[in-house]
């Protein structure tokens, strides 16, 4: 068994295992059009991972084997982490062959995770890439990863307002195999400026000699180098782009970001929001390749402030200490108390931090929403109230007052944890605080202070203390 | 204030409110170019929610200035259930120009609505249509909403493969406007079988007589119209496609599914996961036009079950009263405990439940996922019994052995839910059952449950009782 995640296959991965078998036979004997046929299988079966498994001489046999733009197609299926790791156990003339064959945008994510382990394997590839190529990635290095700049691709086709559509099919002819896409032309003028885009249907659709300018639109969307990538992707997504032209601070076409990505990143974010919200950082690499280290030092920075901070609900006892001496049966019902209050913040926390990435739920709403929540609290609470003072009134030294403390407990306990569900995440989005830190272990744990708070002081209220 | 999201526009909505009046004046006085404006301005602010509010009268005017096509811009932007709602509200005849004017799948999700909630005036609009649009959307109404057929188009190109590409091009110049996309050209054969694709890119850089046979890629993707809908968003997302054919029991070419409707289904999916994970069915619905009574509705069934599974506690605390009576200081580190034990529960689940969304977590992994969670347990579990065990020696009534006890059980507990959260989801989905039950609540209601036995069994062990 490996927990590490790069260590040998498992032996429940039987086809995976005779796959590698073959391939290392293909590698053996020399047999390209086995090692072909394999690459294929990788490519079907998702099982790009056991690249990683073959010898760097292996490697380099089936660079020679299979040629760079095959090996192109399969690492760019890889996480970048794992291509880099690949790339680095071949020579450094191979891994720039390689690189150049995939798309800048996606070479450099790749380069990126080279140059972050081995700076020096990273150096010998730029330098022996096409400088034209190498200049690129240099260039696209420059940009914050999560960044518009960080994603786009310099691979996209401008042409200036004056050519005609006859003229700009042929120039596509010459462009269209290192373009990442040619469905959109964007319009600069002489000084790069993006001035408006034409789509390629468009193109074929009119007549040869009407100029560019006059097919184009002159209303487009486009994004700053620096914006956040959520929203560059959010914005391609709304608007139904293929792709979204990026500019620099001088208004100059730097880029484009192209549908295929988008995915990518909103699946990434979504990601991070799901794990924030169960209460731990992201985790930033696929679950499997997280080594329990890894998983240990994102997971307890929140589980030591929520369990410091819980050192509250002991206090709280202690300090109730003669009333729970007096009437034991009160603490019976703690945990199912807390527990349920903790499940309704944990209900709401989701459905508000959903709705908020989903930018259905604005600040300006907070009077709205504290409203609908604490009704539905109010309904909940009446039920599982109901319910509590029922199974309450059943409890050996239990008493009428007693099921009463426990039950109105239930029903404060449920609008208190619907309502600071709800309005916490957006109070800290308004006060530029991140909304995230509000986990579900977050309110749980708030509510279970606040809910012994609430418990210790109606029995007070009600029971002869 | 108005809770149930349909009401007037609440009074912070200032500039929404401007913008109501200012449509009304131009309905009022006819001002075409002041109504168009204030169009554009809807879309813009995303407002388009304050074409709800108009009277009957008032829509039906607004459709006659601005036309069927800019109003079936403004009501594709809207959710299906709103654009509905504001169909019913307009003469058939309108009602039905303006869905004419929609994509056939998006047009049919409208219907769908409103169908549901007014069948009668939903037999008045098809009757109104073209018949061949009718015909299309009474088509698509007999697939599932959520399946390949429920989301698919049916306004794809498709040629015979002896066509010239130059034919090609003068057959997609008829077609281009009625088309979703014609970046794919699809190839069948006489029987409408499909049997290849083309890029309009390939045809636009080919001689004009090459024969599409020859331009087409024959080994293409396809998914069957009763294929899950987040099955065929992800094979489109994986192999960067713009569209992805949809083909019927016989193979025949029924649709296609655009790139554009894809990050919608995968939203719509992962909303559905995090409000599942944070322990409430999916609403379904975006979160402001859910009334109380629907969240009441999606929130109480599993907080009923785990309220009642966590009578439990209650019980377990009964049975040890004589413990808790002796040594009252066990009950005060009662919150704390299960408080953590569930926080990890929590951290695990929603990572293990996102990997499994992902792909990256298969069955077969089981084994490598339990020593990865076991082992993250026990560091975590060393580090906050550790802490457990100094807080404890400080108790009033404590003890050395308390402290020990409520030590053991910190460690005890983060090693028992990070490996039943990680467990639990894998192995639910392996015996076919939905994994989404398994929420952070689930997880912390069982580690209540489970908590309380093994504080009570070590307390019985090393206490003298």
């Amino acid at each position: 068994m490996s927990v590490t995640g790069t260590g040998p296959i498992a032996p429940d991965d039987l086809d995976t295992r005779s796959l590698l078998q073959s391939i290392r036979a293909a590698i053996a004997e020399g047999d390209v059009d086995l090692a072909r046929l394999c690459a294929n299988r990788m490519l079907e079966d998702d099982a790009l991972a056991l690249l990683e498994d073959l010898e760097p001489g292996e490697l380099s046999r089936l660079f020679t084997f299979l040629g760079d733009e095959a090996l192109a197609g399969l690492l760019a299926r890889l996480d970048d982490r794992d291509a880099a790791r690949i790339l680095t156990r071949m020579t450094a003339a191979q891994a720039a062959d390689i690189l150049e064959e995939i798309d800048p945008d996606d070479a450099t994510d790749i380069f990126a995770e080279v140059e972050q382990s081995n700076p020096d394997v990273a150096g010998t590839i730029l330098f022996e890439m096409e400088p034209d190529e190498a200049a690129e990635i240099r260039e696209l290095m420059a940009y914050a990863p999560d960044s518009a700049g960080g994603i786009m691709t310099p691979a996209f086709v401008a042409v200036f307002p004056d050519l005609r559509a006859d003229e700009t099919v042929v120039a596509l002819r010459q462009v269209a195999e290192e373009a990442e896409t040619i469905n959109y032309v964007y319009v600069v003028d002489r000084d790069e400026t993006l001035i408006g885009v034409l789509s390629l249907h468009s193109l074929v659709l009119s007549r040869p000699e009407t100029p560019v300018s006059q097919l184009m639109f002159p209303d487009l969307f486009s994004v700053s180098v620096d914006v956040d990538q959520e929203v560059a992707a959010r914005m391609l997504v709304e608007r139904d782009l293929l792709a979204l032209p990026v500019v620099d601070a001088e208004g100059k076409l730097a880029g484009i970001i192209t549908a295929d990505d988008v995915a990518d990143i909103l699946e990434e974010e979504v990601t991070e929001d799901i794990e924030r919200l169960g209460g731990s950082q992201p985790l930033e690499v696929p679950y499997l390749r997280a080594t329990p280290l890894l998983l240990f030092r994102k997971r307890i920075g929140w589980l030591m402030i929520l369990f410091i901070a819980s050192f509250f609900t002991v206090s709280i006892q202690e300090h109730f200490d003669s009333t729970l001496a007096r009437f034991t049966v009160l603490a019976a019902f703690v945990p199912i108390l807390i527990g349920t209050g903790g499940n309704v913040g944990s209900q709401t926390v989701s459905t508000i931090i959903r709705a908020m990435a989903l930018d259905e739920v604005r600040p300006h709403h907070i009077l709205r929403i504290v409203g609908k929540e604490a009704l539905t609290g109010l309904a909940l609470g009446l039920v599982m109230g109901g319910l509590m003072f029922g199974r309450a009134m059943l409890a050996e030294d239990g008493s009428e007052t007693i099921a009463l403390v426990v039950g109105l407990t239930v029903l404060a306990l449920t609008i208190w944890a619907a309502t600071v569900g709800a309005v916490l995440p957006i109070v800290l989005s308004k006060l530029k605080f991140d909304p995230a830190v509000v986990s579900a272990p977050f309110i749980s744990s708030l509510v279970d202070s606040t809910g012994l708070l609430i418990y210790f002081t109606l029995a007070g209220y009600f029971l002869p203390i």
